[in-house]
């Protein structure tokens, strides 16, 4: 009954919270590939992962293809996860447009071509998950953070237009909303305040229990933040 | 690092979801407590998770008190869920005001008193859980249905306020928004629709999952639906 | 194409909200009707706007059903506003469950009863607007404030399904979500926060818009807030 | 107390919302200023309210930049309506992604360019009002319709983080919800189903009176519907 997925491909994989994604599928026998604009810093996750790694802007096209095409050959992923984001804050009319926009691509569009790349090769198969990273931002659009706001508003559209069209053709969409700021060796958890950061394996964990739930209770959205986070 | 509680109470224990949180609860090691307002039916339940049951009707003060006293004699539990509700639906004006003001009382005040009782024994102990189950109708009133929205929606905003208040007091408050009907012996899947009702032993194991937590990653509120739902 | 309501009957006409509508509907060339629990600190404003009052506590069927009664000798009114509502707060475990009760049966029960009276002289005649004041409270559980939170959400709930049902059979359906404080004479606005507190004639000429709309473009829901509230 | 604003400049002109709004703001008596991406069509409507017509591609920095400077000369705007969008929609695995980026930029990223020249210019005089035009898709993710989706949610997430940060400036930040088709001469309303289309006057209206709304009691959200929408 609980689903059984085989490959995990991360888009993104560069972020702390994608490592930990990526150690709790391999750990749960899941086959992993990596992604991400540049690749050289993914060697340690990669052999710890006993992953393939890929070099893939996926804002573009070309590229995103690229990368599905040479998935395809040792058999397409069962499951995607659109880990990549960009963000630029400021004062509003000190926000330079050409950021604003790349905030925008790469936040959103860029997991609509992911998507629509995976979801290419899950459909024939009536299977197949993807999910979204989110943030509070994507419920929220804070002061001095337009961009961000705008690029991951519209990621949460793209996953429940997606959910509410591939659900029923067996695709599992998931969006997460994480709520809070994230640990990582630069930005270690206070001594002070225990846990009132986001631990990525914490996290990663609940990516997985998703990824197992079988399809007639199936979560689209979730959030996900520390116990002291104000909300 | 993963919260492992002991002991949980189960309020509302006669429904089919209750049945499968128990079984799940128990079959993670915790010790299992079952209340309802007639405990009859509990029998089978109660030997299969090895639970004591208790009569309480939770809408009334001093049966709540008396229930957690009787609890507190064997410990008190560090895992409250409920579960309990009651609806009348119709044409607006054919609305019972004795009947809307039952589903209000029962849907949410009941779930007030049973949470104050078992947040009190929670605190000094600086943890604890608190599970609510929510419904489609927590987040959107349906015509002809205002007594269940008005009870699901007041049992949404008493999560909330508990969630802001008591996580940084260590209380794990989570609303689960179950989007669906819950296949039962009365309620088959159609054989023509696989999966397109819940499977509460589904259900109970995002449950779990949201108990295993770490309070670095805490989850408040998620949604589960069959994969063929409208939504 | 504009809507033209008749006669208006105002439910928790205590609050400077109440009266500052009583106001801006009277002069807009509606008949005023004043119900408040007690009625004697409601002459002046009576006298003001030519209204009759009516003493009723909305929380007892036979005192609404008495209230619609009366009411319906001189026609009932096709535009109700229900802006009563009951608050405790503090630490969870410090709430009394009398008072918590009371807020919900206040703030939302209360609502149900007088809009189904409302309701029922309306849709004979296929037209009629109901009001519900809600608060921040109606979206966003806060901490230490679980009981008001707990009615203005199952206000909102009510106020959602009715929309569903009602607003097809030609029943205007709106809900308020006001901000933050309302200035009054015991609230003074802070000379140096000009503006920061919302002007109850101001939230008025907002309910008589709503009431202006033809039913081609009707809110269902509105917010306002003073613009330097946080949110 | 009520704002008086001077002038209005409406982006996206060529549609019937468009056209209801500059007409209801100039009877208000603003001088109306309109922008489209060709401006061949605009001339009825611009005899109609006296309006100056400019002909700008939202979408392209240069072209705003333009747009702003021309406007300067006869003094800026302090109203600016952004009622821009493009849409595209099908299965997503058919969806052009030439398309989908194209609905994106103009429906959100364009906005937030005329947004940023706009509120350069209204900063300094402490006033001003940004109006953006949302849609159903703003709020809930539609099968089949990712693009709009996107588009309009980043709208919402950056009108949104505009009022966060610019309404304690002086700058009124409102998103409007169009939950319905709107009615035009190109989609008359049925005859069996009367006021079934949102009357684009009737939403000029609603316009009007959120930029009518005096500081203390703001508008950021409101919907407006038929009364016989389903939602």
């Amino acid at each position: 009954m609980t689903e059984t997925y085989q490959s995990a491909l991360i888009v993104g994989a560069g972020s702390g919270l994608s490592a930990s994604v990526a150690r709790a599928f391999a750990q749960a026998g899941m086959k992993i590939a990596l992604a991400a604009r540049t690749f050289d810093k993914l060697g340690p996750l990669a052999k710890e992962t006993n992953a393939q790694t890929y070099a893939c802007d996926a804002s573009k096209r070309d590229q995103v293809d690229k990368l599905f095409a040479a998935l395809d050959a040792a058999g397409a992923p069962d499951v995607v996860v659109y880990n990549a984001s960009y963000r630029t804050r400021g004062p509003f009319l000190e926000l330079d447009p050409v950021e604003v926009e790349k905030a925008i691509i790469v936040s959103a569009f860029a997991g609509f071509l992911v998507a629509q790349a995976a979801v290419k090769r899950m459909l024939p198969q009536g299977r197949g998950a993807m999910l979204f990273t989110g943030a509070s931002a994507s419920i929220k659009g804070y002061a001095q953070s337009a961009p961000f706001a705008m690029g991951k508003f519209a990621l949460r559209g793209l996953a429940q237009s997606m959910a509410r069209e591939l659900a029923p053709q067996g695709i599992h969409v998931a969006h997460f909303v994480i709520d809070g700021g994230i640990r990582s060796a630069r930005r270690p958890v206070p001594a002070d305040k225990p846990d009132s950061l986001l631990d990525p394996d914490a996290i990663a964990q609940t990516y997985l229990h998703v990824l197992q739930q079988p399809r007639s209770a199936w979560t689209h959205e979730v959030e996900l933040r520390p116990w002291v986070e104000k909300f």
